[in-house]
């Protein structure tokens, strides 16, 4: 897909880097940017991620052809209702929500007929926030899982993988369910444990953090109301997650005896293989 | 601490990246290195990592003012038992094991009275393996935590703190038995975490990993067997380390309610500020 205008709402990090990496993948394309703040808008404009900047919604979106849902997880429900009167007719929306059932549940109930929603989770991103972060090649060689439903319309389908490939991306698809219940255990769950490793080290302790400590808790250092809203949203999911961790840490802590050596290599070893075995990523 | 002859026990990573640090900041120091493999041996010596290398004990110590521990944590206690009888009069003995009590403890029982332990843990490493990897800047900038107990030698101590100061660590003291369990906390459970997060994936799964989960992950590369003696020396500490994580996801699952939306997100940006607060590391 070739959108000839775009319309991102929500210009942090992610909505930024859509409007760079669509500059430089895209020829005339218009790129509409929507927030609240004046001064993200500001910057948005100022590092060309936007052509125009609206802190409405309807010129925000009025022609746009694609419309992408760039805001926290926990906003973009609302969003949704917002927006499904002002739509042009034939728009294809998406959005970039790291859940994906009760979003395409909502867009499915709120947008009009006239509209076709598919979701996506381009799964880019950094501990960093805000639109000055912005990067033209965040997405580029990363994964976006498109999760289409048996009302996705097949065209609106077409082009929005189109979209993210046209950004660099490779894509995916699974059901919403699928979504949530795997992106728990690989992203929600980790996040969850990054956190925890640091609550319970006392300051002394934290002290004496070596560079391993640093890398397993680097993704705690991310948006605390963004990760509130994800792992509520995915609460039912995430809590099978913790439970499937802690069954694990329980046969760990049986396998910490002179007698069990053989078995806790054999658990460590395996672990580390399945590890090296997954290609470090750029970024 | 420039000592005129050192002895490497032990030449992998660590070991290697020992001699080649020594030699880039230490001038007319000989330097012999022990292992049991003649192709490592010749490894270290082809990368100038050592001057002389031995596959037995009584030339690689002999005549050595400072004799380093290098091997994993398994095989060290073993080593102080052999190295006894072979060491010079006066000869400092320190390692760069991972867990301290059992190792101090058994220095202090094996070693002859002419010779003077003082346990060491550089805090660098890599999930890297082998001598091949040795960097002469691998301890740059690390904390080296040094566990003196009231028998230790006074002019030892300060001779064993030199020399890491020498490769350019950062030092301090803490006691074996504080070591192990604040290393319990911020070295052995994570790396424990780092492994449970990966078995706890299935290969579907494991396929939409993003660079968050790499991160977290990165350190369950290691050595199998490396980790298992560590955490089983360790295990006390490691199990109630285990607990505590236990503990902590116990309360993150009551968290996960719309209406404990507050306290969740209090509990994420306390993480995210600590995070934030420790400083990225080189290397």
């Amino acid at each position: 897909m070739q959108p000839r205008r775009i319309s991102i709402l929500g210009v942090g990090l992610l909505g930024g880097s859509i409007g760079l990496a669509l500059r430089s993948r895209a020829k005339d394309c218009q790129i509409t940017g929507y927030g609240h703040r004046k001064s993200t808008l500001d910057a948005a404009l100022q590092i060309k991620a936007i052509d125009q900047g609206y802190d409405q919604l309807a010129p925000a979106v009025a022609g746009a052809d694609l419309v992408i849902l760039c805001t926290p997880v926990g906003l973009i429900r609302s969003l949704l209702a917002e927006i499904g009167p002002l739509l042009a007719p034939g728009a294809i929306v998406t959005d970039v929500g790291s859940t994906k059932r009760s979003i395409v549940e909502a867009a499915e109930q709120s947008l009009p007929p006239t509209a076709h929603f598919v979701g996506s989770h381009p799964m880019a991103g950094s501990e960093k926030r805000g639109v000055q972060y912005s990067r033209a090649d965040l997405y580029d060689g990363a994964l976006c899982i498109i999760t289409p439903t048996p009302r996705s319309n097949p065209d609106a389908l077409n082009q929005v993988e189109s979209f993210w490939r046209l950004l660099g991306m490779k894509t995916c698809h699974l059901s919403p369910q699928e979504h949530d219940r795997r992106l728990a255990d690989i992203s929600h769950l980790p996040h969850a444990l990054a956190a925890a490793l640091i609550s319970v080290q006392d300051d002394p302790t934290l002290a004496l953090a070596g560079k391993g400590f640093l890398d397993v808790t680097r993704i705690a250092a991310g948006d605390g109301a963004l990760w509130r809203d994800i792992l509520i949203d995915n609460r039912d999911n995430v809590r099978q997650s913790i439970a499937k961790l802690q069954q694990e840490l329980e046969m760990l802590q049986s396998l910490l005896e002179p007698d069990q050596a053989q078995m806790l290599q054999a658990w460590l070893d395996e672990a580390a293989q399945r590890r090296e075995g997954m290609r470090e990523k750029n970024g």
